[in-house]
């Protein structure tokens, strides 16, 4: 049987694929995140196997332990979804899991997912990119590694090149990257977004600058959005009630 | 009414959000880009009417009269979907359409769609952020413009930033792009992916690196992935002859 790598969306269970509905509702196991909404998991069979291996601090499942158990569920004959959250192949480590199941001869199917990384700047009225303020996007994790060490974040050169950042889990480091975007030229006034629980019920959107954003206070799951699109909020205009957010959400 | 500024996703009609699905099935109106799967506009009910505002080279709509029609239509009464590729907001000119419809005081939401950024690269086996090899990735279109420019593509600090690159519509200019990222400094081994009608039947994948990306021909819409992810193949692992293939798609 296959193992289906399927991105869960940013949160509100509109934005699953049509796909990754489908292979819910066929599922005999499902893997998933800790921060999964209710309603996508109520998408599966009354009789299925739910297995949460949430990463909580402190309580966090290996990667190793949850990739053996993908191989195991596997080679079980059942269906088996692995559910992430965004998208499996952008900072959901689903690369490592695809590889070690095929390595392990088990077959393997990866369905994308809304990323957050787009979708949380968007559930704030924010384009990542936009005419006239910016025509790239880079999407980092606020993990700050050595950028000499393979896949090392530079953020010097980030910082210069310009364009939307968007920092993937960085509140716990936001002042060592702050600094870092400073230090490489970036303005302290430059606009900054802090999208908590992007397009959810408890959604907040926090609206600073570079320059204060150390003095922001909101725990994860939090996108950081750097740049001059974080100063728009096309859900103010006069006709953006709604912008950003799927009705379909869990509120 | 509300105009919905709906993302198709990458092509494959599986890749459509749950919320994007409802919404083209209310739909009174439907006005898309060309290369939608007629499979989505199926979705839409029998009376519905189909508005085609492809940007078809010599033949294009401009952007500001779709805009115009946007308005005119949602101060109709009527249900208005614009379906978009890819993600609204990602380099698909949503931002202008939403700022130009809440400008006039028209109504409008924001559904995300699955970005051919990261799709794209996934089709092909490659994630765009893997241990050891990438840990950030950035998106920017191939239209080289003046860096100095607001807006404009640094494409040096880019290339010295490091991480994965992402080059949407960029084949028409990839000689130029080629030879900005290796002056600064990437080698000319550097593994590149160019992924033709991602997600879709006619998908087609080709390999080569910086130095070869100039002999690479394949016409739009071709995603150009560059970095030391690309040379992966994730779906050529014993497992992986599905990977990354909607099986719910055209083919």
């Amino acid at each position: 049987m296959t193992v289906f790598l399927v991105g869960a969306g940013p949160g509100d269970p509109g934005l699953l694929t049509r796909r990754g509905a489908e292979l819910l509702g066929g599922a005999d196991v499902v893997v998933h995140d800790r921060l999964i909404d209710q309603e996508l998991l109520g998408l599966a069979p009354s009789g299925v196997e739910l297995i949460d291996v949430g990463k909580v601090p402190g309580a966090s499942q290996a990667q190793a332990e949850i990739t053996a158990l993908l191989i195991e569920l596997g080679r079980s004959g059942r269906q088996v979804v692995r559910l992430k959250g965004g998208d499996p192949f952008v900072f959901g480590r689903g690369g490592e899991e695809a590889e070690a199941l095929g390595r392990a001869g088990i077959e393997f199917e990866v369905v994308p997912g809304v990323s957050s990384a787009f979708a949380a700047p968007a559930a704030a009225g924010i384009p990542v990119t936009h005419r006239g303020l910016a025509t790239s996007v880079t999407v980092v994790t606020g993990h700050v590694g050595d950028p000499s060490a393979p896949g090392g974040v530079d953020w010097e050169s980030l910082g210069r090149a310009g364009g939307t950042l968007v920092v993937m889990m960085g509140m716990s480091e936001r002042t060592r990257i702050a600094d870092e975007l400073l230090g490489s030229g970036r303005p302290a006034s430059t606009p900054v977004a802090v999208v908590h629980w992007a397009t959810t019920a408890r959604q907040q959107v926090v609206r600073t600058t570079l320059g204060d954003l150390a003095a922001v206070e909101l725990p994860a799951p939090s996108v950081i959005v750097v740049g001059p699109v974080a100063g728009l909020d096309l859900t103010t205009l006069p006709g953006g009630s709604g912008a950003g957010r799927g009705a379909g959400g869990p509120g």
